[in-house]
């Protein structure tokens, strides 16, 4: 099998690793659009060769396509033009309906799966690639009754190789959940980022002070914002409602704390501390 | 050295443990209004016996106030009535002036040294405690000038025997400071849980989905309610001013995406990514 890994960044780096080294894939090719990527993709060893989109679609399997949703909603279309029927396409994007639109008359949307991979790190391109970074996770396939079976059943044993666990899930419920789980996480650390580093400018020392708490609450706020921006833009309407019931619960806080109510404050972090019991 | 340890959950116990281990303390006697926790204390061994708080003002050559700000500044002032002159007193507490201010006027002033270790978990109680909890981070010590020198010698060297660095600061920068790389972390954390509880009354399986970026910054949700209830009313003013800075950073993240403007909420991501260069 070869499978060509669009994008050699953090997902696809870290897919093509453990895909070549449990025997899923004979040969993994490499596109990235930026030539250093490329060049380090294939430095680092987790490419065996790369080559141009056209050239990956010639000759692939699999086109499974790790870039940031807006370059995936530019490509899709044109690789769906060009595949035969026994070439399958899979994205790795966080959000998924506007993608899902795009496509849903194309003739080939049924050589097409969308899948969200639920793994990552706070770092970004080739370097970032790691084994196991998937090991373990859940991973969404969204809208599979548009796919066909042995598209489907191809690339949930690519996932099983990555040891994930799938979840099927309508492409419009998957936006929905990744804005409360993924999306509004990445918000509330990068305004704490920019709340602390605006303190910063009048006191340099304040960073002297940041312990284990500010670091890992901040820890997602090093993300890329080649990612990012493009993931909040194509899932709007749901990051915006997450986001004014962010805002809500924190203006809750402030008039808990304004009124001095020591009991409406312990109210809201004992029902806070109901997380535990859902996270592991 | 017998040094008292007032309050024996995750701050206390973990003091206790390395002050034993590396024989600043001879003895360590503690004290704890809940007798569950007393009893715990001893069974884990971090203790060499619990007593009450007069036995424990009696013997103790230092004691340290591991217990949220409120419980401190409920009995500061009658620890300062009892003790004699070779006798010192330290609290571990999370905020500074109102505990300051409360003593300042106190005639055994000068044997208390007002401290806050930045270091913590987000569990709590005796089985928290662990060796090296305290090693590498700072400790601040506030409105050192108005304790006597042997009293701050003898708590500078009971925290390098915890392995941190001192950094001297009045007690209002310090909540302050507090405010910005502890407090509001907390408060991010904790409305990030409602936010996503709220939504798991309708939708019980949300948080198969969460993966390790909703974790992390949601950790400090799992703090406890008695621990910081009082810190965010002891240090209202500085929370509400950086709560409101929070706020504001979001809204400018609302108004972006709301406006799909990708160039800005690119803009907003790369500022906040500038907080790499600040921690490690």
């Amino acid at each position: 099998m070869i499978v060509a890994v669009i994008g050699l960044g953090l997902m696809g780096g870290s897919a093509a690793i453990d895909l070549k080294k449990r025997r899923f894939a004979e040969r993994i090719i490499g596109v990235d659009k930026d030539i250093i990527n490329a060049r380090t993709a294939e430095h680092i060893g987790f490419v065996d060769e790369v080559c141009t989109l056209d050239q990956a679609i010639e000759r692939a399997n699999i086109i499974l396509l790790s870039i940031p949703v807006s370059a995936a909603m530019a490509i899709l279309p044109k690789i769906l033009n060009t595949i035969n029927d026994n070439q399958y396409v899979a994205d790795m994007c966080s959000t998924k309906y506007d993608l899902l639109e795009l496509v849903k008359d194309h003739p080939m949307r049924k050589n097409f799966v969308a899948t969200h991979p639920m793994a990552g790190t706070e770092f970004s391109g080739p370097w970032a690639a790691q084994s196991c970074l998937f090991d373990g996770k859940a991973t969404i396939f969204c809208d599979t009754e548009k796919s066909d079976t042995r598209a489907v059943e191809i690339l949930k044993e690519m996932y099983e190789t990555l040891h994930m666990r799938v979840i099927y899930m309508d492409g419009k419920s998957h936006d929905e959940h990744a804005a409360y789980v993924s999306h509004i996480s990445h918000i509330s650390s990068f305004a704490l980022a920019l709340t602390v580093l605006d303190k910063e400018k009048d006191d340099k020392k304040i960073f002297d002070l940041a312990s284990g708490g500010f670091s890992s609450t901040v820890r997602l706020a090093k993300s890329s914002a080649e990612m990012w921006s493009p993931i909040f833009s194509h899932n709007k309407k749901n990051v915006l409602t997450v986001l004014d019931t962010y805002i809500e619960k924190l203006k809750l806080f402030r008039e808990a704390i304004s009124n001095e109510d020591v009991e409406q404050i312990h109210k809201l972090i004992f029902e806070a501390n109901r997380i535990k019991s859902v996270l592991n």
